[in-house]
């Protein structure tokens, strides 16, 4: 076990939600960032966790998306949460399971010393780019932020892992224009639907539903941990079809939280947000054994086991 | 010690080049494309180190622009080099020094045995951002993408690495949109400039001169390596002012690589290329001490000091 506790979540939603038939997602107004949502969560989680700034030894940002292509996202934070130090700032990304990357690197920077407490920084605001026209993607997504104090524990930690990526369904998800492929400059009416969010919602799903019970099939092989020992699974709110996923892996409803409804898909922040919830739920103590299982992306599946 | 060592590195540049008053900067054409250089670098490594992709673990992109903003770029890699493989892939950036980023994550991976063979895979295009009017990052810039594959050893390794990061120059090198502050459906002729490279080199440069004693005593402090055992230092080549940083740390100008002159400054792939260089031409040998070093955009400083 890597011996890492989560020691605070700081979740921000944006003031303001708009409803679809009684689906609840939170988007921002104007006067909103997607920074100050980031911001705002990681002074919570700092306050929560009876920590300053000067306590913290590194900075990761976790987006799936960043608030300029240069300098990077954690960059920013530091900016606004700790100019005039030196703490070193980098971003992790594997999309919508950006969390569990950045604590998967954490944890193996805690175990080996280099690094003592580690916030990371976590959250999107995909309504900046979907597109009305595809009512099931712009009815899904909310904006919203997580962060989290991660410590050196001596009861807590993970235990196992594991990423698995299937391109073949690197498109099935995704953002073109912005980056390289198709700069901002190039932005024209013609292109605009290229700088929205684009997801074949159905395609992502049945290609998930092929793949997850090999990242299952890889959790009993190298985990050594029997499922029906896991109190509870976290897993990322990607869209209303997550409770069809649970069944076709035999995992009772009662075994894992679906916030579909109230939260929609939060992209990087539905997993630590998901959490924090189950938290403040009293639904996960320390010393329970959860999973958090995201869908990213990419597509990447992604699993983490710890005991909390 | 973390026990690694690079396997091999593979460059790709793009097959121009424009010339300002002899200084050489490698711009892609018509037909050439980010992802094609990463791709064309990262199978050129695996080439070169005698590996098939089945024998890679994990693929860490480490650009500092992405190639879309969704998904990862290190997904996109995947879908040329990997397509049909489950192999995990994400990415890591600290801008400019993002290579060392992903190098530093890598080494703990490793050592801890979590996973065994890494494929890096670094490199940038600036020219697709750049300010024809900001005479001094217009010239200054070339495109170029270099991979990396890292595996355990019993005689190399790293054996120090910090990162410190100055958000006072937070804005120093930007490229403000294509993100969530300024997405690309916001581009229009009257903020095309938001959406270019911005660069205020001098202030840059003080920054880092006034930072990087603090970097220097980090290393002396905490390493235990005395700075004369290094022989040769690997520096990002931010940019001419190169040479004037290095007489400030009284470092001789045969103790560290200037290719400022000859290729400019290649972003995140600037520090593998340079090393690529110097083991190709035969001054760095393996068993060395070799001091990977860089400023980059946050503004951040990283060193690591490696044993090859």
């Amino acid at each position: 076990m890597l011996n890492i506790e989560i020691k605070g979540l700081g979740a921000a939603l944006p003031e303001k939600f708009v409803e679809f038939q009684g689906r609840r997602r939170y988007r921002m107004s104007d006067g909103e960032t997607h920074l100050g949502l980031l911001c705002k969560s990681a002074k919570k989680v700092l306050k929560q966790s009876n920590m300053k700034i000067d306590d913290i030894d590194v900075i990761i940002g976790a987006c799936a998306v960043g608030v300029q292509p240069i300098p990077c996202t954690a960059a920013l934070v530091h900016e606004e949460i700790a100019k005039g130090k030196n703490i070193p700032a980098f971003d992790v990304n594997s999309t919508c399971t950006s969390f569990i990357a950045a604590l998967d690197i954490a944890s193996y920077y805690i175990h080996c010393g280099r690094y003592r407490n580690v916030l990371i920084v976590s959250g999107d605001a995909p309504s900046l780019a979907l597109n009305e026209n595809e009512r099931h993607s712009f009815e899904l997504f909310g904006d919203g932020a997580v962060s989290a104090v991660i410590t050196p524990s001596k009861t807590s930690g993970i235990l196992y892992c594991t990423q698995l990526t299937y391109s073949s369904g690197a498109h099935l998800t995704e953002l073109e224009g912005g980056g390289t492929l198709l700069p901002g400059l190039q932005y024209c009416e013609d292109n605009k639907h290229r700088f929205q969010f684009h997801m074949e919602g159905k395609k992502a799903l049945t290609t998930t539903l092929s793949c997850v019970n090999e990242l299952f099939d890889d959790i009993k092989k190298h985990s050594k941990i029997n499922p029906d020992d896991i109190h509870l699974i976290i897993p990322h709110q990607a869209s209303e079809a997550l409770s069809l996923v649970m069944r076709r892996l035999n995992i009772p409803t009662n075994k894992f939280i679906d916030l579909t409804k109230e939260y929609g898909n939060m992209v990087s922040a539905s997993i630590p947000f998901t959490l924090d919830y189950a938290i403040r739920q009293n639904k996960v103590k320390h010393g329970d054994l959860i999973m958090l299982l995201g869908t990213a992306a990419g597509l990447t599946l992604h699993a983490m086991i710890m005991r909390y």
